[in-house]
């Protein structure tokens, strides 16, 4: 079957990628761009930058030492989308391969000399999760069987020992490959990889064991800590493993992690990851709109870790937050042209920026998409990822099909074969008409901000709670279930602990988050508040929907020490001017217009 | 005459730091711990770690590619402090010294191949700086002919040419040395460093020109960015060469940008630097609290700069800054024993954080003070700078003495010979005794928090305003005048431009910002809300002044996500108790009870 994850046993399961056909809307027109521009996009920056040419033996070697993964995520991506161009990138990927199964284009000849930063177990792990697409999807090629070596050579060379490597992934790698291979070697490879983290397995850095998650044994840990994708790679292989060796301790301890981490660490968009210094996680509640660093990576770690999670407990917790940050990292990531993207995702910026001057701006902050980064994991992330997305769209729960997440395609799965047609995320109305007779139960995901949704079936409406609205039934081909999700535009307010965005509100319309964004001649950001309760008016913009506010327009006071001895409100002492109209749209949409500075969180105007 | 700084003209000028001999107090006290303490311990330090040793050739080097400048900063200190430690020291430095004057022991043998990041010249400013306080507490020794030879190789070498370093120092060192000898070469180096930057004189860096200052020319520039302490060096540098070469422009351009970063990038301590990333400042008014910066290095740069401007200018805004920064960050970065240190000096700490492993804790983020660092720049500037305090004192304004800082002492200037009695910060009574007859100006300053001061003398007192309250007269031994400063605690609130600590308000006492700190069975921070208006009782710990307000103490709402669609108030929703007591302790104090939290801000209850 092909599917990125394929457990074993779980309370869901998967189904096949070709089982979830998307059709054109939302996702669907994403996947398309993903499959026709971004992914030729990668490949030729990667030929531009020399990463490529780096397996073609070229010198000196360009980039920088984990550059040999980005090939992979987009083999793995090409992989997924079937695409043209996979044999001939997969030949010249093959070639590099050493006769011992070693690969790696920056440390050939000083081989593991430095696990902590070297990545070259990194770099299997993404050569693996490609060559796994692969065998689901194609069958052995030459890129499975490089694939294979390489983790046949990991299996002989660190089996025994204590070592592993600086930056997580090649668990849930070998995982998979056990999973699709049936080598047991591989499952244990990864188990031993999980419990040698914390022991610790690493030498020290200065950035501190916790950036790498070697302070404390994955399974004694409390909540997710240090680099946020290194966390959330790691997560996601501790679940698997968890779940192959029916490892239940560890399931609970990754799932305690999760729910402390999503209650504290997580940003309104479901971005994760504070600080830039070290791209890590931060203290609880430490969640600055500013200065997010909501790698769109950890956004894509974290829908994996959550997706595994969701498999292995049904829960609909996890598909949740899956949504949240399908729908405000994911999609905020890459430009509406698909070929320019932000690494950082801040949920808000102060200084309208200038273009990113090459690669030069590492996490495209504060400013425009960047077309590629020195650093560039995102691109080819996101990538592999939407060429994979119909995973996260519907599973079955043994006799019956549940829908997660929303989009218009067609999912088949034993007797039913179901079309979802919905204008979703811009309409709450999600249709599922059955094209064929048969008998099974049809669930919908109703997200937790939907406190008022109803189903109708059969004839009959009924109001439907969070959670998963189910159906049973024998079905006759045309019979159809509508859910109605309330799309009425929301007022969220932080818990008082996250000191960045007191005294702010949010806004909220079904799964999306909105911003204020001043790109043109729109009121500066600086001296805008609202009033939560105020009405948020819809305004159509194609099938986009924007909302629009009555906000106060407060001229700051002139000072020359911002420190002062009153209150400095918006209460017009200043020339407040209230009654202005401020638009907000949606955030993943933001910084679409050119240089734009951008609020998620809005003062409130006292 | 003994002093840092010497121009050659301005409003105000410098006295000998032998004319102002500062007795036990608040500076008094940390003054001699400095000397007897702190300079020994870097030297310790910096023998334990081989950064002494490199001088000797011992092999293999160790240490940063800039640890040779720690060993200058500690010479400059024993200078100012005449140590007895400084002429075998000095001795050593002298030996590792190349014929034609090149001295770094990191790149010798392949000089100036790195200019962006090498930090050879940065590390002449340093041993120009220490050579200049030999020449003039001293005279010529190993030491200043060391520094001489190196300042000449500088000249030869890039007195043509487009190039400068990466960490500006050497233009003020330059200066100095010029306004020490009275040879033109070095003010004309200096000049060209400074008017070079920018051009650019620097090749592309990963972080952007901006971090070192290379994007703009200084004179073009409008605030103060970049790395804090590469900004706040290069000002001082531009500011010396302004005033040697008469240059208003260039002067009025530093003034202009030191105006906006005041009031619009400096916390309320008056540190500067919210970015740990690239220790920048970041945008306007973004102050981070938790992730503020403030680098104790460049407070002292800000100390630095702002002391120039005072001599140049005689405006009273630039001694009220140097205030807050020597008491809230100054003072803040030492243990109470002199023997560890804050690099970083956040004003909120949330998590206690276990005392600073080695030197593995860069910046000692959120811990506790470390005795040194991998980067150790702050301790031997601290060492320098305290060994120097006497400078910032008080100056000559031609026919009398203006007093900026107080603390108690002796200041000799012409017939005026005076001794301040204070018990200042704690009390805000100044007295200033004439001990000799003498005629001359008298002048006090009133900070700009001081609202309702007063003077008293010869019989009289009255009124004075925020500035410098003048008594001019034929003084005779035994005069006084007692400035009487109001010492009210006061609330402080932000500019609402200030993202990070909307809907807070901080506590000042005079010069001294404080704060709420956890260290045992205090409530947690994270719980504690209080009512602005609220009495701020006095609570006397030996000398130290603590304060005591109402706080409103609210246990958070459970919740298994922070964003929510009501308000998240202190009303007593979540068991709220209102009346627990709260201690304020001076910011410059904490941290010395153990592992703890900290807030300088905090929420208002509303």
């Amino acid at each position: 079957m092909a599917n990125p994850v394929l457990p074993s046993s779980g309370v869901l399961s998967p189904l096949g990628l070709d089982a979830v056909r998307i059709t054109p809307g939302f996702w669907g027109d994403r996947v398309a761009l993903n499959r026709e521009v971004t992914i030729a996009h990668c490949q030729e920056w990667m030929e531009r930058t020399g990463w490529i040419g780096n397996f073609r033996g070229e010198r000196p070697r360009r980039g920088r030492e984990f550059s040999d993964s980005e090939i992979y995520k987009l083999l793995e991506a090409m992989a997924w989308a079937d695409h043209p161009a996979l044999p001939e990138l997969a030949e010249t990927v093959a070639r590099a391969q050493e006769g011992d199964g070693y690969l790696n284009t920056r440390w050939s000849g000083s081989r593991y000399t430095d696990l902590e930063w070297g990545h070259e177990l990194y770099c299997y792990g993404h050569l693996i999760q490609a060559g796994v697409a692969r065998l689901r999807t194609h069958g052995e090629d030459p890129l499975t069987r490089t694939a294979v070596r390489a983790a046949d050579h990991v299996c002989r060379r660190f089996m025994e020992g204590t070592q592993t490597d600086g930056h997580p992934v090649i668990e849930m790698a070998l995982v998979e490959l056990y999973r699709a291979t049936g080598a047991e070697r591989y499952l244990e490879m990864a188990r031993r990889f999980v419990e040698r983290r914390g022991l610790p397995a690493l030498g020290e850095i200065h950035l501190g064991r916790a950036y790498f998650q070697d302070d404390v044994p994955v399974r004694q840990a409390t909540a997710f800590r240090g680099h946020a994708v290194r966390a959330l790679y790691l997560a996601s292989g501790a679940v698997d493993v968890a779940v192959e060796t029916g490892d239940e301790e560890l399931l609970k301890a990754i799932e305690d992690q999760w729910e402390r981490t999503v209650a504290r660490r997580t940003h309104v968009t479901g971005g994760m990851g504070s600080r830039h210094a070290d791209e890590s996680f931060g203290d609880d509640y430490e969640l600055p709109p500013d200065r997010a660093y909501s790698e769109t990576c950890a956004g894509i770690a974290s829908i994996m870790l959550s997706h595994r999670l969701l498999l292995a407990t049904g829960d609909v917790r996890y598909a949740d937050l899956a949504e949240r940050t399908l729908h405000n990292v994911l999609a905020t990531s890459p430009a509406l042209d698909g070929r320019s993207f932000f690494y950082a995702n801040p949920l808000a910026v102060r200084v309208p920026a200038p273009p990113p001057d090459g690669m030069v701006n590492h996490a495209a902050q504060g400013g425009l998409r960047s077309p590629w980064f020195d650093v560039s994991c995102c691109p080819s992330n996101i990538a592999r990822t939407l060429a994979s997305v119909a995973a996260y769209v519907a599973t079955s729960d043994g006799d019956g099909v549940r829908i997660h997440q929303f989009t218009p395609g067609e999912i088949s799965h034993g007797e039913l074969r179901l079309r979802v047609e919905t204008g979703y995320p811009w309409s709450g109305t999600v249709r599922v008409r059955v094209l064929d007779d048969g008998t099974g139960r049809i669930s919908l995901r109703v997200p937790a901000w939907a406190s008022s949704a109803t189903l109708a079936h059969g004839g009959g409406t009924r109001p439907v709670g969070p959670g998963y609205a189910e159906a049973v039934g024998s079905w006759r081909a045309g019979d159809e279930l509508v859910l109605e999700l309330p799309m009425e535009a929301r007022w969220t307010y932080p818990d008082r602990r996250i000191d960045a965005v007191r005294g702010c509100v949010a806004v909220e319309r079904g799964p999306l988050v909105y911003c204020a964004e001043s790109a043109g001649d729109e009121p500066p950001l600086a001296e805008v508040a609202v009033r939560p309760g105020s009405a948020l008016a819809e305004h159509a913009e194609g099938e986009v929907v924007e909302l629009e506010t009555e906000a106060v327009l407060g001229a700051p006071a002139a000072g020359s020490w911002p420190y002062r001895s009153g209150p400095d409100g918006w209460d017009g002492d200043h020339g407040a001017e209230p009654g202005a109209a401020l638009r907000l749209i949606p955030y993943h949409r933001w910084g679409n217009r050119g240089p734009a500075t951008m609020r998620v969180w809005l003062p409130v105007a006292d």
